[in-house]
């Protein structure tokens, strides 16, 4: 159960922005920017999966579970390599650029602190523009909070796989509105 | 020097929202609703306070010292407060109530599962709203965004006190809006 009031049966961050859409409007149009915002080079795929990997490394199970089928069906047949990367990114068939990227991203879960000189270069050496190594730092921090806010507000965490292959599809085709209700 | 090419000389998160303020936009709209939103119970130097204690947890120094200078600046009389808070809150002079969310605030910046039901029913005994603890939670897992970002980028972090002062007196009085230069 979760530790404040808020609407029976609604998984996840969608039960705190109804609880609370003053706030929630921000997160969501915060998700909608990185997540989906047109003008960026890395795919949609690509930064649902920095989102998934991010969650995995927070053991947040709903932002995890959600974003990571968001990414599968962005990647469409290429699906697998969702779980190869959460499993072990190192040894998955993805670019040097993604690796390093998520490199960058695991560095911010730990701490800000963490990101190094080296690892900025590395990811600059396999092709990372100013702008991708930003977003990849900024979607790491912003699941910092997501999965801290999900969690530490104890909401609800579905554990039927097909309630997040469905979330799924419905964040690859619609991104991130406010829901009106539940 | 930050990891990204930011403006020279302007200082944390300012240098990263004038080079993505698409998303910068958001980040300052959610920290004015949760630091500034007129409807909450919780003052704004309280709030000021949660928000600087949970930098401080992160060691993001540009966050602790801003945060904390404009909470000292918005409790006025009652500003040496902050400090006793940023070096143990369990003996400084302030509420059970506001003791009870500096904890909820420093489990959160552990972890969301590290919030558990004592924490909350702690809180509630001490007249704490479902509002104030989500308020809290929220405020804290923001901060776990922000201090990342601002540390994970290297952004420039002044050494000298009399900008965080200007720098608190400046949210106190105008809150937070995105910078249009800088």
């Amino acid at each position: 159960m979760a530790h404040i009031a808020v609407q029976n049966g609604v998984p996840g961050i969608r039960s705190l922005v109804l609880f609370r859409p003053e706030s929630g409007k921000y997160l969501y149009e915060l998700a909608q920017v990185l997540l989906r915002g047109g003008d960026s080079t890395l795919s949609e795929a690509e930064r649902e999966l920095i989102a998934a990997y991010a969650s995995s490394k927070n053991q947040c199970l709903f932002c995890m579970s959600s974003h990571a089928a968001a990414a599968r069906y962005l990647f469409e047949d290429k699906k697998d390599i969702v779980d190869l990367v959460l499993d072990n990114y190192h040894s998955a068939s993805i670019t040097d650029k993604l690796k390093s990227l998520l490199n960058i991203a695991g560095k911010v879960q730990i701490s800000g602190k963490a990101v190094n000189e080296n690892d900025v270069v590395a990811a600059r050496k396999h092709g990372a523009t100013d702008r991708e190594i930003h977003d990849t730092v900024l979607i790491a921090a912003t699941f910092a909070m997501f999965n801290r806010y999900v969690d530490g507000l104890a909401s609800l965490t579905p554990t039927d796989p097909v309630v997040y292959e469905e979330m799924g599809k419905r964040l690859g085709e619609t991104g991130y509105t406010l829901p009106k209700t539940q």
